[in-house]
């Protein structure tokens, strides 16, 4: 056993523990596990993202869920701390970024966290704790300096965002793209669209700070959803013969088939938002064999090693705007609050918890 | 047979026709077919763009030339005055960009002309002549207000070099990219690597003029290879990692066997320029199993219908900077001028024949 995993793991941390569906998460002291397995990585928490899909897990939207109770987040930047054997990627000292999308390395035995007496379940990446064991493949190291909030977006909003619009939609140079639901991944993917030089960039949603923010990140056109009809008013804009690509965040089946009528008879749909268990499209698929496309993304196919490098690249030269992206960082005993700001819609970007203020 | 295949077509008209390998065109005036045969679309030519591949044909790179005496040129813009039988695409009156690469449409017979009792042959498409008889499938209508110019450098300049981009080499959101060659079509693909967001976007060229005209397309970097050593220079910017993408435009060996060398394990090298006759590359395949790319580009693999629309969208929308590529203009007399100055460097951009000053 190598030097690395005596390092001794803290007895207890701070987590939020979702014990019930649809209820505020707990926020205790829970008890560590005492060693680390094979191919786990101990990681010290810097910022957590919130996303989206965690209101969802919150909601139960997927339906029932066995794990309860368990730890959250799939999006962050740490420090590693400690390495399990095996660890080969990652090194004690590394900044890393951790994903839910698959890295190099070994895809570990998810953690068993302790809680009076329960068992707190996690899965191979968690980031709502001071501490996580996290799977070797599920962080990427980065260079020491960089800035850690801003690393953090590469856990999912950033590297699913422009993902969504490289490999999923694949977006050409000129094609007019809709954005349909402005939250994190779908500032990204507007973003991404403006780095691709798509025209126009349509940003649709309800709220008008995100619309906002999406004019700063890139779109040339905004519509607040609840001002008319959507429909409409996108199709004044790119005139009737439609849309290149329409890319649906909010999992609506009305939305989603708008979006499938207005695209262009080669264009393309390309599906972001999760739907809600049992909530299906309708939808006529002739148009499916003569080039209309229609497909989900996962992740936008992130490649966490090759995208982060590349997209850090970016940022560290200074032609990749993503601080305007941050517009709110809570503690995590504010998590509640922050649960709740998000869905009210108060927040326009993307919502940070911040462990360690210093580290920044 | 319908009324606009009645049009007259003029008896005659001024080409400039290669004679001879190797030696000046000569600008004269020729006899133009009597009818237009199916799928045959009469065009009066605006303004016709002098690419590179002209000069290899001048030259012979190919080898022997059995079409001699012929008419050249392959990107232009026009105005339909007749069609022949079958032709749907276009209408007289219709303004249109004359380009090689296929689009919808007929292929018909290639036209013949006569000068002084010999036949004058023609291929499908060709622009250094005041008319030209070319197939429906080399022509795309365009809005009638649109920017001619302009809209010459979509026959191939633009288009090939954003397909190059986008189709072969699939550049990437933060990917760093060597251009070497910057002649017409070089400063398109750094154009386009810069509107996909490449970085660093390296223009390597011996010229200076051409290199300053690169740094306005968006190169972030720009080498002059008179002034050293250009594989080192470009491994400077980039780290000794290298480079994600190499796009050669001079066909040289060393030039495509250094790229092939300085790209990185899962790089790509892109073949833009054509290799003189019997030029070969000398390379160690084994990269090739392990996820280095080579590949050759046929024109970007440019789908005129769906590109020209798209990349004319967004010069609408000032979105798109193109006239600093244009950075010299002649008349047809001037043709040997024009070429004389593009093989001396003196020319930065594209090289422009204008037919109709007042056209544009």
């Amino acid at each position: 056993m190598s030097q690395a995993t005596m390092t001794v793991i803290p007895k207890t941390m701070k987590a939020a523990v979702l014990t019930e569906l649809k209820s505020p998460l707990i926020v205790a002291e829970i008890t560590m596990p005492a060693q680390l397995e094979i191919g786990q990585v101990l990681v010290k928490i810097h910022f957590s993202g919130i996303c989206g899909s965690q209101l969802g897990e919150i909601d139960g939207a997927k339906g029932e869920d066995k794990y309860l109770p368990h730890l959250l987040g799939h999006e962050a930047s740490g420090t590693v701390t400690a390495i399990g054997p095996g660890v080969r990627h990652v090194r004690p000292g590394d900044r890393v970024v951790l994903h839910w999308r698959k890295g190099p390395g070994i895809e570990a035995e998810p953690p068993v966290y302790h809680w009076e007496g329960k068992r707190v379940n996690a899965g191979w990446v968690t980031t709502f704790n001071e501490y996580a064991v996290v799977s070797e493949n599920r962080v990427t190291a980065i260079p020491a300096d960089s800035n850690l909030e801003v690393a953090a977006l590469f856990g999912c909003a950033v590297t699913t965002g422009f993902g969504v619009v490289q490999n999923n939609a694949k977006v050409q140079i000129g094609e007019s793209v809709v954005v349909f639901g402005a939250g994190g991944i779908g500032l990204s993917i507007v973003q991404a669209a403006s780095l691709v030089s798509a025209y126009p960039i349509i940003a649709v949603d309800m709220f008008d700070n995100k619309l906002q923010l999406a004019t700063q990140m890139g779109a040339t056109h905004i519509i607040n959803s609840r001002n008319g009809d959507a429909r409409q008013m996108i199709l004044d804009i790119t005139g009737n013969a439609g849309v290149d690509v329409f890319i649906d965040n909010t999992g609506q089946p009305a939305i989603i088939e708008m979006g499938y009528q207005i695209t262009k008879p080669q264009g393309r749909v390309t599906l972001v938002g999760v739907p809600r268990k049992g909530s299906n499209i309708n939808i006529y698929s002739l148009p499916l064999h003569f080039g209309k496309g229609l497909s989900g993304s996962h992740g936008g196919e992130a490649n966490p090693q090759t995208d982060i490098p590349r997209y850090l690249g970016l940022f560290r030269n200074g032609k990749l705007p993503l601080t305007p992206l941050i517009t709110d960082t809570y503690s995590l005993d504010e998590i509640n609050t922050a649960v709740s700001d998000m869905r009210s819609g108060k927040i326009a970007g993307r919502c940070m918890i911040s462990f360690d203020a210093s580290a920044s």
